[in-house]
């Protein structure tokens, strides 16, 4: 009776067998069918299947001892060397690996083989008696321990003993004869712990070894694991049995790691380090001065030809840079670990180049090998790398880019300073709507309160400017005008550097590299356009931000925000609107308003001749353009006191103030139900749109594409109403819909995505605002959540990161999904976009890869990122 | 050729023939159909069919004219008069009618018929000419302005200048020679609009009617109604041509409105009042004084017994306590209108008792025809309806009952009050979770902000108080302790009254009405349990709550808030809690609430023996158990001023306050991420709910049947994290899962609802949150929006209620039917509730009904409503 195969060696799998081998059985025998048997220490692996038929049978299956036995035969026969051999003796490690990497079960046996004989061999060949024993040492302590349960305490407790009783603090200080002691001490425990003798028998060592990997798939924290974890139970783990190769057997012998490519820059020759005579734990633990690789040509130049030659071979094969450890036994070079190397942007856009040049691979697939997320750093200037300093305090890295100036603490502040030529940082425990002309003028920001999605970090990103936030060990006092870091204290006017790329902050001047895009990167670029199908555009609000927009290859506008103009010096006009005790009041503070808004878009629209241009019209509450209530309330009390006849105006911006305050201003009077309270604001700015596309239309002889865009549409009657009064003012103004300008609406409410068909009866295209949508779909307040609750939410794994960072898949972007196809049930051809912060993070551009979106909208700074994660995303839908 | 048939005269219609003969058609139909065709004036429907063919012809349709002679002929036959007869003419009025009633088209045009000569037989017959004159004159002007769209104010002017010429001011001073003046003027205008003569011939009166109802269908108007009302334009409108009665031709003519039982009480004789020789209209202009239905039996004594007939047929057919009008015609009774009766809560019950013991249907039927929303009135005492005071102000009916007191303008002040046996009410701009302690002890809550959804609203309604809020003439001063209504300022101490059930404030002292539940609600109660399938608990916080609920049928206890067991003489524990410098302080803290909270369970559990218990754990914002920022403040810079030693201690809170203030604290640090943060105050909570069970259950040997909640659940893995907590304190306590506990959670959040099968993973029951849920899925903050925003949405048509008071069905609905149905797709059996104010509202109701859901949770005084409403939606659904 034949049974069935429940062992490969490592020279028959490949890395599709991951249901099979595991995820570690399937990498070693992609490697060993990459490079050949020889290359890798040789090995085999057990099969899922024979575990899953151990946990049946509750013994190992029929066959699975005979064929250990085969593969074990061959593997000595392939290396030349025994199991329990005392004179060069075949030492095997022996692995778990289930389909996915998982914490909780056996890990390692190490130097299984290992007995009072070969223990001896090892000591002779390695000419290192200590590390021999140490060695057996350690693999009767581990077997003892992982595979036969028996507890670590008690061993420990023997090793404490007898460092006391030999006068030494540190394991490392025990003399061979120590070692030999604590050997049979270990046998003694064992015999006691278990009942039987320490099996010296390595095929016995090695048959406890593979039961008790099979036997903790069922442990109980391997089952905790699997149930939070959603891991079948019925996967099983495979086992992986290789040959322990050592770096440590003399002059010819050593162990290393190497980058095929430079680590940094990409510049085609590997980096890396070694040490002769050592093993791979020597390499990184930095006890010894290790030699740069290309020392190993001198030392080992053939070592060093083949070591070049399996580094190409594998770049051809894996298709991308390596990161690989390696080991020379006894001029015998082993590689024991391949994978994709990780680089700065710098190397990662160079190799792409490179390999292209090469003929390695072809642009589609180059563009594979970069970090998307990670081209952001080279847009922006950092503190340079070599420079030193003492950091002050971290915070996060919430807007890339290093600044530095003088401390401000408002915006008025920044202002004046801006006007004066100072530098300055806007240093707040948070930002709000206000601060905004302060971003401008500062050349950064730092707050001690928010994380990468706070307003702060948001307006920054929006900017370019650089931000650092939530950095809490600084306790800033507004009213004394002071921030504390510990034992310092800094002023108005002391000077501080941030680097928004790392969230270091310092008191010392800093030198700052200026960034640069290569050759190189604008070659990435142009591959990335021919391949992806998503449009890219930015969101922009001012002339500048929408020429650097362009510059960065944005195709329009996805998102101005018109709040923006009412800031800064239009702040007074704006709130003489909200305070006018009437309509004829508001409608005369809102025609001084009319022409610098108009101003506002000729400015943005010529900018972006023959792009699209979407605005959307006024979105937060009005509360946001008046003073605070406690600020005006101290300003009633003092006029009070003085008896000043301001008292009368001020107790009716008091009165104001406090009848639009809100308990939730997120879900209060905002977005489309201030067009629908006050349709004189939105008239306004419809105006000011058509009067400046007029304008612009007969000084350049082209028309701005314009796209009206509703906020916070719930009701399609909300939007029925809007765009009627869009259409009024359209024809009084003698532009025609289609040609001249569409309406459209933000899809940012989880009602909206549910009615998204007969939302879109009345719009020409949709935007999805995933910051508002995340907001409300999870009830997560962006501002109060960041800070206080995903810290806790990471620890805990119910997120590995901030739902504002990348789309919340399953909820928030099904709910985007479901809007986008109701939408398109109803008008086939909507056009759909998404602008928020999610239209620049790469892992959620790939969803709306596949979401029927037409185009992400993001800030200038992150079209270029957000270019080639498009790019990527619809490279890898065609391969899949 | 035969064409189609065209024309449905009334007594062959019926009242399913909307769809073909319009709403008004099939109403006079079905009417004609019970009562035969001599009890109502007879007539003919010119069908929608005739409409959509007339629209695509652009002309009448093929056998039109001729089926309209033939209806007019049979009409004529069966009345035994001729349109357009000199003697006794024959009068018709000609009304649109379309599926659904829609402003915007031609409505009525009456005294079709009259012309120069019959006007003479009118005025013969009901011997008044003027009346005669009067009539042709507004058929002429009606006719013009309506049917051939002359401009009614070049008609206006006419009269004007006659009236001045004769020198009087009103219409009914013009006499008999003026108004044929006006007939001759009128047709004057009409030929030189027209360039035609007024048609004398009836006929062409007639068809150009017919012909103008038609077109108005297309007019610009209707169109504009049907888009924004989603009503096809290809439905049509249906033509009503109906014989004109007159009750002012004589001592034996008249006209009256009845109902078939007493219209305040029920009792079963009909009620009404009418006048001899008058048109309807005489009857409820009230220019005349009318008489008593009753004196109908010895002026016409066989009309009156007719009547009676007549009334108990229609309400035998209509199953429902009617409404008519009437007309006698020289001494014949002619049935104008019969609608179902709206009435007062006590007669709907009254009748549907008397209904079914009187054999006329049977008790599901007698269900249909209360209004379940109405009942609630019953519950709660009322101002004495025929009291006479003076209204100081309205606000919204927010929680019904009477109340009357003091003023106060803190829960501290009232709770002192009730200390020292004074009634008070709590006068508030707005209330908050603190001021709970106050609803307590106050009868009744009046504010001047807020709407039926506002935190004081709900929690009075939850609690039985009466309450009127959003009385927005009020101007309440916290600071000077005033109210100030207009010329009045009313202080601490002053009397002050409301009626929560109409909304009405007065300083006077009002006479109130104890409610009562009569034998005859309880019969009705009786019914809607055995009727319906939806089970009803109640929301209830208290042992006292719990018994009333109980006492009104609840079936369990939904939501128990512990929030409401951290405040009033706990805030001081509560608040050390939170302001623990460590989580040693916390604990200690926390012990000592323990042994309070488990008295609070006691005696809940024991209220609620044998049936199910709902505790959601800890929800609201931890800054609801502080101070307000503001006041602590203000004690600080008085301390620091005062040089007081409590500054330190005054400090740690303002900081901890402000640590904790949220921008939305909605969408912040509450429900489960409460759990998550601080694990030990839901241990607490669990510890304190266990031990409760075990000691009732030791007491009353009947375990309670615990259902231990978490709210605001976004991920599965909070849930799993929390129910783990949960599990291991029940453990620990000796309960087990399933006989002695359950741990479900509140679906509330969009995203919990697309991932409701995850959810259920971990969830012995949902219990749907529809509060929070419209809250986010509409991105509509309660407090902020009922306010300010909802008036003008239902002015701009945009909504027709609040979403807070009805569910949105079509979007929250929606959400909650996806998590009802993804739950039980991981789990057949999951136990469905709904908490939150939808649970008492009968619309809502009769969705939840068809939603899967298993029971309702409502305050305890709605619970009968939600019986009644639940057993409704049953019963039709079984009619369906």
């Amino acid at each position: 009776m034949s049974s069935p195969r429940w062992i490969v060696p490592f020279a028959e799998g490949s890395k599709e067998q991951r249901d099979l081998l595991g995820g570690k059985g399937a990498n070693v025998a992609e490697m060993t069918r990459v490079l050949g048997a020889d290359k890798v220490p040789g090995g085999f692996t057990i099969t899922t299947e024979a575990c899953v038929a151990y946990m049946a049978a509750g013994d190992a299956p029929d066959g699975l001892d005979e064929q250990v036995g085969t593969a074990l035969a061959a593997l000595e026969e392939q290396t030349g060397k025994r199991l329990g051999d005392a004179e060069d003796p075949l030492l095997v490690s022996v692995r778990s690996g289930a389909r996915e990497s998982m914490p909780g079960m056996l890990d390692t046996v190490l130097n299984l083989g290992l007995n009072d004989d070969s223990v001896e061999g090892l000591a002779a060949r390695t000419e290192n008696p200590r590390f021999a024993w140490d060695s057996y040492r350690r693999f009767v302590q581990m077997y003892a321990n992982v595979v036969k349960g028996v507890p670590g305490e008690r061993i420990e407790q023997e090793i404490a003993a007898l460092k006391k009783d030999r006068g030494v603090k540190l394991d490392t200080e025990l003399d061979v004869d120590a070692l030999r002691a604590l050997v049979e001490t270990f046998k003694g425990i064992y015999r006691e712990a278990t009942g039987e003798d320490f099996p010296l028998d390595p095929r016995e060592q090695l048959d406890g070894a593979i039961r008790a990997v099979f036997d903790s798939w069922t442990g109980e924290r391997a089952v905790t694991y699997r149930r939070l974890n959603r891991i079948p139970d019925d996967w099983g783990t495979a086992v992986n049995v290789q040959r322990m190769v050592f770096g440590n057997k003399g002059e010819t012998s050593g162990s290393g790691v190497a980058f095929s490519r430079d680590e940094v820059t990409g510049a085609p020759e590997p980096s890396g380090d070694f040490l002769p005579n050592a093993q791979g734990e020597d390499v990184v633990s930095g006890v010894r001065n290790t030699r740069d690789i290309s020392e190993l040509e001198e030392w080992l130049p053939e070592v060093y030809v083949e070591l070049l030659d399996v580094l190409s071979r594998l770049e051809a094969h894996y298709l991308d840079m390596q990161d690989v450890e390696f080991t020379v036994e006894e001029g015998e070079l082993f590689m024991l670990q391949t994978r994709d190397a990780k680089r700065p942007a710098q190397a990662a856009v160079r190799f792409a180049v490179d390999a292209v040049a090469e003929g390695l691979m072809d642009p589609r697939v180059a563009l594979l090998t970069i970090d998307a997320e990670g081209l952001d750093a080279l847009l922006h200037p950092t503190f340079d790398p070599s420079a030193e300093y003492a950091v002050l305090a971290k915070g996060v890295a919430a807007s890339p880019g290093a600044a530095q100036g003088a401390i401000v603490f408002t915006a008025d502040e920044a202002i004046a300073a801006e006007a004066d030529g100072r530098e300055v940082i806007l240093v707040r425990p948070f930002t709000e709507a206000e601060d905004v002309g302060g971003f401008h003028a500062a050349k950064g920001i730092l707050t001690s309160e928010g994380g990468k999605a706070s307003h702060a970090a948001l307006v920054a990103r929006g900017m370019g400017r650089p931000a650092v936030t939530g950095a809490s060990s600084l306790e800033i006092d507004l009213a004394a005008q002071t921030v504390r870091v510990g034992e310092t204290t800094l002023g108005v006017g002391d000077h501080i550097a941030i680097d928004g790329s790392t969230g270091a902050i310092t008191t010392e001047e800093v030198p700052v590299v200026e960034p640069e895009v290569s050759e190189a990167f604008l070659r990435v670029l142009e591959w990335a356009d021919a391949a992806r199908l998503l449009g890219v555009r930015a969101n922009a609000d001012s002339p500048e931000d929408a020429e650097r927009a362009r510059g960065f290859g944005a195709q329009g506008i996805g998102l101005c925000r018109t709040e923006h103009m009412f800031l800064g010096e239009r702040q007074p006009l704006m709130a003489a609107v909200i305070l006018a005790a009437d309509r004829a009041g508001r409608d005369e503070a809102l025609a001084e308003l009319r022409p610098l808004q108009q101003e506002d878009f000729e400015g943005l629209f010529e900018a972006m001749i023959g792009l699209p241009v979407t605005i959307r019209l006024l979105d937060p509450p009005l509360h946001e353009f008046l003073p605070h209530k406690a600020d005006v309330e101290k300003r009633l009390e003092r006029a009070r006191a003085e008896g000043s006849d301001e008292v009368g105006e001020l107790q009716r911006t008091f009165d104001r103030v406090s009848a639009l305050q809100e308990t939730n201003p997120m879900l209060g009077t905002r977005g489309v139900r201030l067009g629908i309270l006050y349709p004189e604001i939105y008239m306004m700015q419809v105006d000011a749109i058509f009067a400046a596309s007029t304008a612009v239309h007969e000084r350049t002889g082209t028309a701005p594409h314009l796209e009206i865009m509703i906020p916070l549409v719930d009701y399609e009657r909300e939007l029925d109403f809007m765009r009627r009064v869009v259409t009024e003012r359209a024809q009084a103004a003698g532009l025609k819909h289609g040609d001249d300008y569409l309406v459209g609406t933000m899809i940012e409410l989880p009602r909206a995505c549910f009615l998204a068909d007969q939302i879109a009866e009345f719009a020409d295209f949709f935007s999805f605002g995933t910051n508002d949508l995340t907001q409300t779909a999870l009830g997560f307040s962006r501002d109060d959540i960041e800070g206080k609750i995903l810290g806790r939410y990471i620890e805990t794994k119910i997120l590995d990161r901030s739902p504002f960072e990348t789309l919340d898949s399953p909820g928030v972007g099904q709910m985007l999904r479901m809007g986008a196809w109701l939408g398109r049930t109803t008008q086939a051809d909507l056009k759909l976009g998404v602008c928020g912060e999610h239209g620049g993070d790469p892992d959620s551009i790939d969803f709306f890869h596949h979401s029927g979106i037409d185009y992400v909208s993001c800030s200038p700074y992150r079209v270029p990122v957000a270019r080639v994660a498009a790019a990527q995303a619809a490279v890898r839908a065609a391969n899949a």
